[in-house]
């Protein structure tokens, strides 16, 4: 067909989901947004709140995909140097943007200003900001590096205000069904259809609950004919395996 | 003091994860296990299904850290092509492991052995085995690269047979404590006490809720007095500044 889609790396920033204290839920949530602008998270990376690790991340990530998303590390405290390792990744200077410091001045009452909050203004040079709904704060792009922040909710209305403005592809497309049947039992099935079908990525996903096995079967792609088509294939199939089968059981999703 | 302790890699394949669809579990769940016995996570990566991301993401991480912990891709189905990629990460021979064979012969009935259910033997040459408690097939360990599922249950029942037969380190205390007030009004506060206690790690990780704000503080180190230090110092900087304290609200936690 044509070009091939746009890919993004997710690099998540932060000790504390490399510790196990904290679970990161900013991959799924700009997966599911970036899938929606045909944009395909080709990997992701956790580092920790290291300069070079950071850097290093940084850099092999943006010279290999369309689009970076860091989430994590642009609050206001000591461990908060996503930044300046930002500005160190691109060889830029690391000053105070007089725009974002607006914002911050703005936001918050004068009592309340401090160098900790106003250094969320520091950013490499040239930054275009990334406006922050929730608590101002913004984030920012350099080149095709997007620097968004950890906290869950605030990511998430970010995301939502950005990511409709990227240049994506056509949106990636994903149907999913559940057989009531152990993954071993429908795996000569499904490397068949899997091998007619090579521009359908099909997934499939073991669990047992209930005392029941099962397993979930997604098909996911560009195209969204194709893509339908899959779905009916695997269907019918499972039905001339004798196995029942639904349509998918949202309660399959932990069970990956 | 000593050697530096030792740090571990986890790489998460699948592309059910870089699609959003499965939110990863076993991240946090063999950090927490690792700590336990001493072993930092210092990186985790996640990969698609596709042999030359995995083969990178592993002779990398084996390369610069003391254990590598891979989950997913070993199942028997088309997209399982972990073990295979591990096997030319090594530039080993990918074989049928006459051991995993006679344990997969002895879990299934003789009418659901199928070619496919095999195949979860193949291994690299030389892999020793990891015991799988609950459904058998098991994992692999080739030099310092654990091989593990990705289903969440069978993962944690293998991780807690394999994780204390490591060779760790001294086990990593932590001791959270959370302040009610937003982090920028702490950030001079945790500067200055970081700066004093540079072998712990203070994290600060600010959250919103009921409507209040506050910030959980976390001390993390291989020393526990010296933790523990950092903990009381803590909480005694947050009394003399006048902001109300707790002991770690486990309903924050999802707030990193």
């Amino acid at each position: 067909m044509n070009a091939p889609p746009p890919t993004a790396a997710v690099i998540v920033i932060g000790n504390e989901i490399l510790s196990g204290r904290t679970k990161d839920a900013n991959l799924p949530y700009l997966a599911q947004k970036l899938a929606a602008v045909g944009v395909r998270v080709g990997e992701a990376r956790v580092v920790p709140d290291v300069e070079a690790m950071i850097v290093e991340a940084v850099n092999e990530c943006r010279a290999r995909h369309a689009f970076v998303f860091t989430t994590g590390g642009i609050g206001p405290t000591h461990d908060d140097i996503t930044a300046r390792s930002i500005a160190v990744a691109f060889g830029r200077p690391f000053r105070r943007n007089r725009a974002a410091e607006r914002r911050l001045l703005g936001y918050y009452d004068p009592d309340q200003v401090n160098e900790a909050r106003l250094s969320m203004a520091d950013m490499p040079e040239g930054a275009d900001l990334i406006d922050n709904p929730v608590s101002v704060a913004p984030g920012f792009r350099v080149e095709n590096v997007h620097v968004l922040p950890g906290v869950p909710t605030i990511l998430q209305a970010m995301v939502d205000l950005l990511v409709p403005t990227l240049a994506g592809g056509t949106p990636i497309a994903s149907r999913a069904l559940t057989g009531y049947a152990p993954e071993g039992e429908l795996a000569a099935m499904l490397a068949e259809v899997q091998a007619r079908w090579p521009a359908v990525d099909i997934g499939s996903y073991p669990f047992f609950r209930q005392g029941r096995f099962g397993t979930t079967l997604v098909a996911r792609g560009h195209d969204r004919a194709e893509v339908e088509c899959v779905h009916a294939e695997l269907r019918d199939a499972l039905q001339e395996l004798g196995i029942e089968a639904a349509e998918f059981d949202a309660a399959g999703q932990d069970f990956g």
